[in-house]
């Protein structure tokens, strides 16, 4: 057991560093959507395929596009390549990934008879194909880098649940919040149970790391967001204990002090978050993660190289570590994204 | 001369009253999108015809849509039926309305002899049906209540002109920002011009106050917003000199300071910011438009009324025009917008 963790120590563990708050060498960076069709090594494969949920549902597939970009980026850190669908699908609605439109839900929660169907999942059975995906993903890494899990927040997993879909303005998730707030509360409860115990799963076997993504954060009123985001975001942080937690609420400029007050350990911005701003209304106790906008790797090499040293510039030497605001978008330049990288990693504090 | 503005002059002037910071006796209301779907009159008057577009060219229909929320739901002004995209199509973009999925243009802007083609159209000639439309309103809303004109901001326009159609990200758009700074210059200035020359029309044929809307303002950074939406904003609000000015820059919680620097007279907030931050990052010296969350409208009568006062209470004696955050979603409850408006003319100051 000991030769184990011995062998599995991580190599390159500044990202872990920076989460907790220590001293590091340099910025740590990695990038969301980092697996993904940026690399044509994860188009080769993806080809191959059915589909996306057929790469998320085979685990030494789901493991090789998650080292991809360890390998061909040099990035700090692999994030597990999955859906924070897998969640909904687990609890009793499956979804499908349209090419065109996105997710797509058959069913969808709209009554407390949906919801008293819902199961929370034990996420060794109705999701161990990620669970293997995580074990063979640490196995292969081999203490390169750590490995990041994920989930969704209650939020945006509730608002896909209840709308069926993608939408602007996710007007069908809102009006539950609005005309039941009971049931409403049901189903974010369910869905943060189940949460919880999934990434109490992934951290057991192996995850080093979690993130939570409120990707539609920002449809809420900062009201809303106080009453029906951050205690389940809250409870799910509490519950995450021996690894460190970030928290990305996209769009969430208004809730920056109230997720200051979450016992996590890193907070993602996203781009149009002025970031002393942000450090002023977090504090110097949450790391900061973020926030280059993805379209900056549209430019060329002098101007992504200078706007990356002015993003560094602007998080100082408080705690940091460097991501895009958001999700790489698909037709970015893989060599543009590595002058992104390299000019963090050659960057001096 | 003198008979006909004697005629013309405006009964209920509150909302233009607000908007110049004078005292009024109650809060005004109109809603964005109060012209549309929620109106069975309105949607009777769309069955008979091919399409939305049908509808904005047709000045008497445009008219009479128009004129609908003030006889039906007795807001405090009507604003033209029209559309933002009415712009880029005078200016050689043809767009057309699909019914599922918005607005698409054929033909986009990509490149510097794309731009140099692009006119800067006479109002009264290739904008003639919106003059028209505004000319036959106002004869025929007979001075009850002001008549509001519009366009889009220049950026939110070279989002269309450039992206073909809406979008999330609008990434394409803001490619061009990053890798064309000086083309994408002279495409906004262009519009910027264009747009002048429109809302000076609007004012000329009857518009008695004038708004911006800056849809996706918040798809920006706050540098590139202080680069290329604020300048233009600014040169337009400067150019209308006769009636009050509102800028609605939807998510541009960042810029909002900026917002207060510009010679316009009605800042509009969406629900996601705090009212009374807003107002202190405004100043006193603007009127405040906005704010609630459409979804409020799903709600029961009794959480319409308390949310309602609770947000007048917020706005407090300030300058203050009520209305939502957002445009009415089509499948709001016309008794429930009703309640909305009416809560804000009885409630005491």
């Amino acid at each position: 057991m000991l030769l184990y963790f011995c062998i599995m120590k991580i190599q390159n563990d500044i990202l872990l560093r920076a989460a907790r708050g220590e001293r590091t060498e340099r910025t740590p960076v990695w990038l969301m959507r980092q697996a993904g069709r940026i690399l044509p090594e994860y188009r080769a494969i993806r080809a191959k395929l059915s589909g996306f949920k057929e790469l998320v549902e085979t685990p030494e597939l789901a493991a090789e596009v998650t080292i991809q970009p360890v390998d061909i980026l040099g990035v700090d850190a692999a994030i597990i390549f999955s859906d924070i669908l897998v969640i909904p699908e687990a609890m009793g609605l499956p979804y499908s990934m349209l090419e065109s439109t996105g997710p797509f839900f058959e069913k969808t929660i709209q009554n407390s008879s949906d919801v008293s169907h819902l199961r929370i999942p034990d996420p060794e059975d109705a999701l161990g194909y990620v669970m293997e995906a995580i074990r063979i993903t640490k196995r292969e890494l081999n203490g390169r880098v750590p490995l990041i899990g994920f989930a969704g927040a209650p939020w945006t997993i509730f608002s896909y649940m209840v709308e069926g879909k993608g939408s602007k303005t996710f007007s069908r998730a809102k009006r539950m919040l609005y005309t039941d707030p009971i049931l409403s509360h049901q189903l974010l409860d369910k869905i943060t149970e189940s949460t919880i115990l999934y990434l109490q799963a992934q951290v057991k076997n192996g995850a080093d790391i979690v993130q939570i993504f409120d990707s539609w954060a920002g449809v809420l009123s900062p009201a809303q967001y106080n009453e029906f985001a951050i205690p389940y975001i809250s409870r799910i942080c509490s519950a995450i204990k021996d690894v460190p937690v970030i928290v990305f609420a996209k769009g969430a400029f208004f809730a920056r002090a109230a997720l200051a007050s979450l016992s996590c350990d890193v907070i993602g911005l996203d781009w149009n978050m002025d970031i002393a701003e942000s450090r002023k209304l977090i504090g110097p106790d949450k790391t900061l993660q973020g926030n280059m906008d993805p379209c900056l790797l549209y430019a060329d090499y002098e101007t992504i190289k200078k706007e990356t040293k002015l993003m560094l510039d602007a998080f100082g030497s408080g705690r940091h570590i460097a991501n895009l605001g958001h999700g790489l978008y698909p037709d970015t330049d893989r060599d543009k994204v590595r002058c992104f990288i390299d000019t963090i990693k050659e960057y001096q504090k």
